[in-house]
């Protein structure tokens, strides 16, 4: 079983996942632009190359692990956590460790190998939100897991090491670090003032208007005051609301409309951009109240994460946020 | 003049580096694995391709900015601070910015175009390791830097955008909040056992051996309990010491030769390693106490980092620290 250790001095968990090194490659090289349908697991007629479905939008009469589907969700074939044991705590010496129990899934978004969200229809984009929300739910239902991380690599720089489009779901036994810090730091603005960091944030960019990106009927696309890649992008609903799977299906299609066109414009605006898309939303099963208030980030890979960053967590970007919206704004 | 801006969230800091984009690509590629030492800014001969030097060992004799040294530091030529300016916060609406003041040096380690600390004499390591000392003295002497940052990118996937061996030296007006997250967490074991963490981590690390690397009479080299990527290994002095910068000089000659024994072995396990190398110490002119210890950290750039890291500030690591230990210890 994958173990969680707990570095004594920050508190950052670390997942040694050694069944990871039975992948084909144990530090899987970027991958290629695009491989062959032939050989992709993630295309129609290759089921059995995967673990059996846990979840499948499919036409009627098709039979599970068959083709017929439009989106397709399988436990990961090298999990970094194991769905079986229970969640345990013990010591070693001075440190800390954590039995690595927890869930790994691939949402297979599409049987098109080739496509990509800024391709895809907004109603196929649509149905793989749907997709994400019915996982999450399914998988707060287990007690051992306190938080679900739904997250998606496009591009070799992004770290992508399949090429079909996918998005990665895992489901955690701790509540993460980051997760924690931007909860109490959205608890420190809110005893202070009594409102919603987040709502304030969107009321503010809504006036200045100089990092908008897109706005529509429930949620808004914004660069970030202080982004830490050049062309981030952020996409919130406009109305607060804790957790990602509340949403609700008539909000589902405009955050597919939304996310869809952020998309077409960033990579209208910088050609192929590898990017990683996070969803943050708050621990399973845990009503924060009033204070959080769940969005996504989207996180383009242009530059390199070296020693600067890693020591200090500080960012140098070249390209301010007023500059990209604007830019963003450009590509209509 | 760049500007700092802070996650009102978070509290994490970006530089808004505008000058950056002015470099020959505002995104370097990450660079070829050997350019010509014709068109190499720092090789000898070019000393007018960089900014005046601000400290060089060189032959009695030769001139500054000349031919003739064998350690060299200048200004960066596209700093991510200004050196010049008066540190200033202020606010815009809700979010929160500061004068991007600082400065931006590179240590030049050494004349020769192909060397990396894999090769080089410990002698000259001891030189560098000289050069980085004497900046940081006198770089905390300006009262608007309240931390250093010493920091090495070695390889195309660690970030490095030139060749040539060198190190970078970054003055911040600002406690970065790595190094304040991690003085607090040494500050909360202290108050609870009335002892260095890091000291009692040593203690374990001999203890235990299975971590251990190598050892001297003044320094230890052990992979670390958590570590976040394959093959991670931190250096620490066996007596404590808050800052680097208060090394003595016999102490500098055992830490050049474990350094370059380290580098050797990780070179030897896994070949031509991209890694980031960063100095971890106590912020500039203050006395934390018994509390912290400085060490460095060597960080194998042989995965990306994803969307799951991003998001949740866990890392996966195929590899558990014993099974690196003893691979690097093997190779003798």
């Amino acid at each position: 079983m994958p173990e969680l250790r707990k570095d004594p001095v920050t508190g950052r968990w670390v997942i040694i996942a050694t069944e990871r090194a039975n992948r084909p490659q144990a530090f899987p090289a970027p991958v290629p632009m695009r491989d062959e349908p032939k050989t992709c697991p993630f295309c129609p007629g290759h089921e059995d190359q995967t673990p059996p479905e846990v979840l499948a939008y499919r036409k009627e009469g098709t039979l599970p692990d068959q083709k017929g589907w439009w989106v397709r969700v399988v436990p990961n074939r090298y999990p970094a956590l194991s769905p079986v044991g229970e969640p345990a705590r013990l010591g070693d010496g001075m440190y800390d460790l954590a039995s690595g129990v927890g869930a790994h899934e691939v949402v297979i978004e599409t049987p098109d190998h080739d496509a990509n969200l800024g391709t895809m229809e907004p109603k196929q984009i649509e149905e793989i939100l749907w997709a994400y929300r019915a996982r999450c739910i399914e998988l707060s239902k287990d007690s051992r897991i306190r938080y679900v991380m739904i997250f998606r690599n496009e591009g070799q720089r992004a770290g992508a090491s399949v090429y079909h489009p996918h998005t990665q779901i895992i489901g955690l036994p701790i509540v993460p670090m980051n997760v924690k810090e931007e909860i109490s730091g959205a608890q420190r603005y809110y005893s202070f003032k009594e409102r919603c960091i987040f709502c304030d944030m969107i009321r503010q960019e809504m006036r200045d208007e100089k990092r908008l990106v897109e706005i529509n009927d429930h949620f808004v696309a914004f660069a970030p005051f202080a982004p830490r890649f050049a062309y981030e992008t952020w996409i919130l609903p406009r109305f607060h609301r804790a957790h990602f799977e509340w949403i609700e299906q008539h909000e589902v299609s405009w955050l597919a409309k939304l996310l869809s066109s952020t998309i077409r414009r960033l990579q209208a605006t910088v050609e192929n951009t590898p990017y990683n898309l996070v969803i943050h939303s708050s621990p399973s099963n845990v009503d924060v109240g009033p204070h959080y208030h769940w969005h996504m980030e989207i996180m383009p890979a242009l530059s390199t994460m070296a020693g600067f960053e890693w020591g200090s967590g500080f960012f140098i970007n070249a390209i301010p946020p007023e500059t990209a919206a604007e830019e963003m704004r450009e590509q209509g």
